[in-house]
């Protein structure tokens, strides 16, 4: 398996045994973090960071993953960028990503809902990033999906629960005051399922997700042969649950046509839900069910302290595992690390520029 | 002595002996700067910068620091952080310094008078940090001390008079435009009186600085049975000292219940007090006295040209300092450095995950 | 020759025997590029980057060319700087300038027309940089001069034609939105010229560039006894051209004596000479001329997507060599490399601290 140069915008994209190499080297490297097996892999090499939206834990980990593995990874703000829009002269992607392939070994790009005109633009924008690099390109969380949280959450479930086949994922939206993204949940639900979870969505009406990513689910667990359901109970649904991932999430009602992303709008909706909370008592309806979350959490309204603080909350964890998954996607796709899975014979990696 | 994991908010809350450790690393680490003994003490390592204020001196040298002990410092800045407060919804410090806890090898954090609410405030963010977080946190300045100026301070102190002991330092207010913090001055008379020298504060009426900081330092003094002085005269101060450090700093009422931090008023009060200069006919009346300032100078208000350049000023030295000192206390609090004070046989220190 | 802790502002202020070093090393770092001879040239040692304005290509190129030397370039916003200004009490350039001396290992500025108050202005304060700093300084691009991008340029041009001795530069404006600076065609007149290259400047009538710099072109050029001429005809220049350079720049009335910077007036004026394109029209009256811009491109304005795009534009690989030729300046400026021009015998260059 060779994944030199391969671009990471959903793990959809990616198949099951390509994603277990991610997760395999990652939980190695939490093993051995500064093992010089890894410390030298991106030495004297540039990962650029694009952030259209700011951010601190994204920011935080990638760079951290960088600097463990040798290299260096650049904080880049597009706003200073003079790229062309519909509405100003500047520089097209075309260019951008070209001159950029020539200086670095990889580029993660941030793009959130509130920086875009209507739901998908982001990823159109990582796609067509893809399209004209020649060095490989990661989500570094969009609209649409977020790869590497999805791929840390896994590690942590296992980290916890052994094998993840066949147990129960409840995901259950929170209310709030942060008309959060799309992002992290619907890549829980597409990776969760590839992997054998049976998974549970549990909204408020009119909280659907993408219906896309909903049939995209549907379908891993029927390929599976597991269960799916979507529910607008906020109670019952705990019922059975191995994993509680309870996160807020925006309406599909979030954009104006004219005016873009609404959030004052979607906030003050989101906040009268107050029954959706995961809390003690939900929690005792549970098979003894992890609590996760992909944080920052939003206490007092996606979840009761005494849950978030609780014995079996991994959300620390998980949040770790950021740091470890990102690595093992850096080592895979950016450098010429030659990675065998344990007790596996892989034949030699060819070796790229 | 093992000063590994230990929180760095002032220097009166270090020992003299833990003080001295890192004065005497510092001192070495400036003869033999790049030195392999220390080129790799964090070497893949991350050090997390917090800049509540921005600065450019301290990001400056902190950076600098973490690069020449082979690591790397991140600068963070949290308004890009969705943190908690009394009126928006976001991250507990609770769960920020718990992850970050998970990636990095320690934090500084930088909030000063302007960032805060009352004085003080800044002071207690801090420590709630220092409370949660399993990594060493080390304050970069905030609205009560500057611990790493204080010892570049007695670092640079040292190197042009040998001991400070029974020498007399001259802290004297300077006018202008700039409302300065508290940070810097507070923590010159905190150590200084500490480490035995006599101290000697000199301020308009109204520019009293905190009165358990005074307090505190008046204790030192009488431990060390040196001389401690506060007056409200601008002259003859300047009699017998030998080292003079000039400053403007912000009266006690710079902050209005309400509306938090006064600037303007602050500075529009303070420019009328021309005679708070140190000039050259102020320094006849020292010791041959050493002229010394935590820059960026104001210069023509704080001091003369004549003094700020002449040869008795040594305020490039002490801005060099922040570099070692910082150097030394990272090293001492942040990596498995075994550090043996020349001509001491120290026991190995245990060496720490 | 010994390089070591020399400015470089403008080419022009260097010997060509010294511009040929840097070429000359440039061309063996791209062949080479993560080579031991260069990665550890910069270990643990800190490269300030000063970004009065914000870029992106340029941060990129520099910080990776830091990176790749084995050191660690800050980026720093001088926004963030209490620098003494004619309005407001701060720091002096003498002061910022002597601190940094003491921390790193050498310093970039970039400044640009919109940040200063008259054309030149940006020159002063680097050349007061200079003056005051005992490291070296590099231009990152300023309101005169861009002598990083002029010897990307020359490399560039090299690798595509061999020789540019008595080839023919036709530097031409284009139209567009962007009322850009004078930086890069200037840098690039002045080194072609240097370098032996036949140079003529077309330029509609109101846009002629700065009288001193086109007339050290043109005594460039007397010296090496070759052509060189300024027009403004839009067409007919192309005939016989071997490399065309095309780029809008600002008028000399872009300046209001009070209110600075005029970009809105600027952009209005130049949208309006559309015949001022590269084109294949043009580009087929040429010697079969390459194509080179200093990007970002504004394509449709400055030049045709089909030439730009096209077989002999040369774009991507000059931008690739920003970092070749600013690894080259750092390092000969920067370290203590002792650089000996193949097939040369070069004396050991004397060892800096």
């Amino acid at each position: 398996m060779n994944l030199f140069g391969k671009h990471l915008v959903c793990t959809q994209d990616w198949s099951v045994e390509e994603l277990e190499a991610v997760l395999g080297l990652a939980a190695e490297m939490k093993k051995d973090r500064f093992s010089p097996k890894y410390t030298s892999l991106l030495a004297y090499k540039t990962f650029f960071m694009f952030f259209y939206n700011p951010s601190v834990r994204t920011r935080q980990s990638f760079e951290c993953a960088a600097t463990e593995l040798g290299g260096h990874a650049q904080f880049l703000e597009p706003s200073s960028m003079r790229l062309k829009t519909s509405k100003s002269a500047g520089e097209t992607i075309e260019d951008a990503a070209k001159v950029m392939s020539r200086y670095a070994c990889g580029l993660g790009i941030r793009i959130l809902e509130d920086k875009v005109q209507k739901y998908g633009d982001g990823e159109a924008l990582i796609r067509e990033y893809c399209e004209n690099a020649t060095m490989p390109i990661v989500s570094m969380a969009h609209d649409k999906f977020h790869p590497c949280q999805g791929l840390a959450d896994v590690q942590g479930a296992r980290e916890h629960l052994g094998s993840i086949k066949g147990k129960k994922l409840l995901l259950v939206w929170g209310h709030g005051a942060l008309a959060r993204s799309w992002c992290s949940v619907q890549e829980s639900i597409l990776i969760n399922s590839r992997l054998g979870m049976n998974v549970t969505i549990a909204n408020p009406k009119g909280y659907d997700l993408d219906p896309e990513v909903i049939a995209a689910t549907k379908k891993n667990c029927q390929a599976n042969g597991t269960k799916f359901e979507v529910t607008n109970e906020p109670v019952e649904c705990y019922r059975g649950a191995d994993i509680v991932y309870s996160r807020n999430w925006m309406s599909p009602n979030a954009y104006d046509a004219e005016k873009g992303f609404q959030k004052a709008k979607e906030v003050e909706q989101a906040l009268k839900y107050t029954e959706w909370i995961t809390d003690s008592k939900k929690m005792a309806l549970t098979n003894n069910a992890l609590y996760t979350h992909p944080m920052p959490v939003d206490r007092g309204h996606e979840v009761s302290d005494e849950v978030c603080s609780g014995k079996r909350s991994i959300i620390y964890d998980v949040a770790e595992n950021r740091l470890h998954a990102q690595k093992a996607i850096m080592a895979l796709t950016m450098s010429k690390f030659d990675y065998k899975p344990a007790g596996k014979d892989s034949a030699k990696r060819p070796v790229a520029a």
